[in-house]
């Protein structure tokens, strides 16, 4: 029916605690830098995360991707992650990386990636609050 | 006062029935494929379209396009169509297309694009559900 | 730590077809007073719930109801009767009433009402769209 | 103009960081009451607080009561204290008690109750997520 | 099917210009007062409007009353009068009144009250933003 | 940790009044083209601006770019300039300028690029109303 790609977009959401540190920083300097964001005990947010996957729909069943795979994909490798956690203490993925919105955006694009057909073009967009948010990989 | 183009968008909504189904297969696995999308009674949602037009602005108005006549196209064009419809029984446009986000999405913008000042650009968004949502043509 | 009730509440989604219809009437009467939800084929809706209970926080865990266990009940009670669903032909509760947002708020707060320690208030708020809504029972 | 009380609302929010669990109980009682929601290492919401006040507007301003003055009385007394904090561990309001949004609902309102003039009525809402929320007092 | 009361909710909007002023006070005391809302060349708003209308359904049609006469009901009265005007200027309900989110509350409900049924009470919420918003008659 | 760009998103609202109108037109042309915008005192809206920028994480930081710097920024070069103002009549931009959105966007777009180091690519999207918005320069 087409020779253009659709896009196709899946939100989940999860709750998790961080904050913001650079420990090869002193504290003055995390201070700083990192303003209330870098207060010692956490801080946390609602994060909500759309999921954008490209391709050609496929013409038996007018998916690009079936949402429902789409949907546990992303429960699986983000939500059962990251949900209820504190992100710098109890996340492999961020013991050395600091927790800010595009370092997350870029470790989930990492954990979905590898798990979606690599014909399928991706990207991912991460609300850390309604009026902060971030994606990636940026279309320039 | 400006060499780049603009893109205006306007929404608009319909509420529709529909079920999904591939006629060319059985009972069992259309069940398989779409699980309780395929339930025989149908099921409905709350559709909202988003259509993005891009263009230059016109000097004299300030417009890329007028917003009323966009939405009055809209509403000619595809609310007329489909609101309030059984998107399998009601429309030809579904008569032989299984009605998925992808599917609804490209019928929209073909019925669009014909209308619409070819020197213009045109893409739809379609949320199926605040979760569930499509572009076409998707920017890749 | 208070005298005073708290109210507590929990939201969650189901996607519906329906049509308005009195069966005493002829179809004449039907459209006249029913417009295009008289449709003979269906529409639908994305219906989102609000259940609200109120009641004393319990001094232990601080909660009136543990919303896990409201969520769950609603999921059980109302989203697997009702989603995906169409009301006029799948479900026992709309067979001989009129799906209209009153009466399907009303069934659902007769739903879940019995399931509901009878200590704690109730009332239900119905979605039908972001435009049309409504509540039950009525804060008078 | 009128004999009956108007309402005005005012909207605030802030982002942080807890777990729910009773000190009297063992850990096995916690996690088994309270889910992912006992996590040891915090998680974090971003908190939507809506202040409600009541009564007659003042016929010279037409206000029931400035709300840059409400705004600020909120940013003041709550956000200040709460925003980018670990509510078991930075607050001393949530030292003793489980911070349930029953319970941070209810501190809420006990530490703006005694800053409005008392001819006014007051009720504050707070959305832990889109989904949870609360109401203190309850409108029974 | 119930002896309980129901609610009924339709949502509108209008966008319009204002600016708050008391013409008994001079320049100085309207500045302090009313701050930037003051300015003498206006400023506007996209206002919502959520009319609430509170009786029992009628059993024949299962309303408690018809969402397209209420909504055709509030254009009518409401919208016609208000939309893309000053309300300041162009309308003789503010002439002499200061037009407060609490003041065009209680303009708008009188403007409907006579209209609709008295044996349904009714209660109107208009929001001036997201975060500010009031409600006539409160309910207390 | 990525050799691709992220995009970073702010999003900041302001209120003002406007009217459409062409000074080179006369009232009827002017009246024709723009309808009840062109309505001669003004109406308004909540204007909510979203600012993207776009380019690689600072590896010490993780950041694009300060969400606190941009959101101050925006406030220093747009909202100060713009909020509870009469676009045509209080700011200099559009004194021989029509307000209509796609001119807002251009105009924000400009105040904010000349701010914004220059490796960093910069877009704006507008929302006059929920259902009309715009973004400048458009993704082609």
């Amino acid at each position: 029916m087409t020779d253009k790609k659709v896009a196709v977009f899946r939100k989940e959401s999860f709750n998790a605690a961080h904050r913001l540190n650079n420990s090869m920083w002193d504290t003055a300097t995390n201070q700083k830098v990192f303003g209330k964001c870098n207060l010692p005990n956490y801080h946390g947010h609602n994060y909500d995360l759309i999921v954008k996957v490209i391709g050609m729909p496929d013409p038996k069943t007018g998916f690009v991707m079936d949402m429902k795979v789409l949907s546990d994909l992303i429960k699986e490798q983000v939500i059962e992650r990251f949900d209820h956690k504190n992100l710098n203490l109890d996340t492999k993925e961020f013991k050395g990386l600091n927790p800010t919105a595009e370092n997350i955006a870029m470790v989930i694009y990492d954990l979905l990636r590898s798990k979606i057909d690599e014909k399928l073009q991706m990207q991912v967009r991460l609300y850390e609050t309604p009026r902060n948010f971030v994606e990636y990989p940026a279309v320039v």
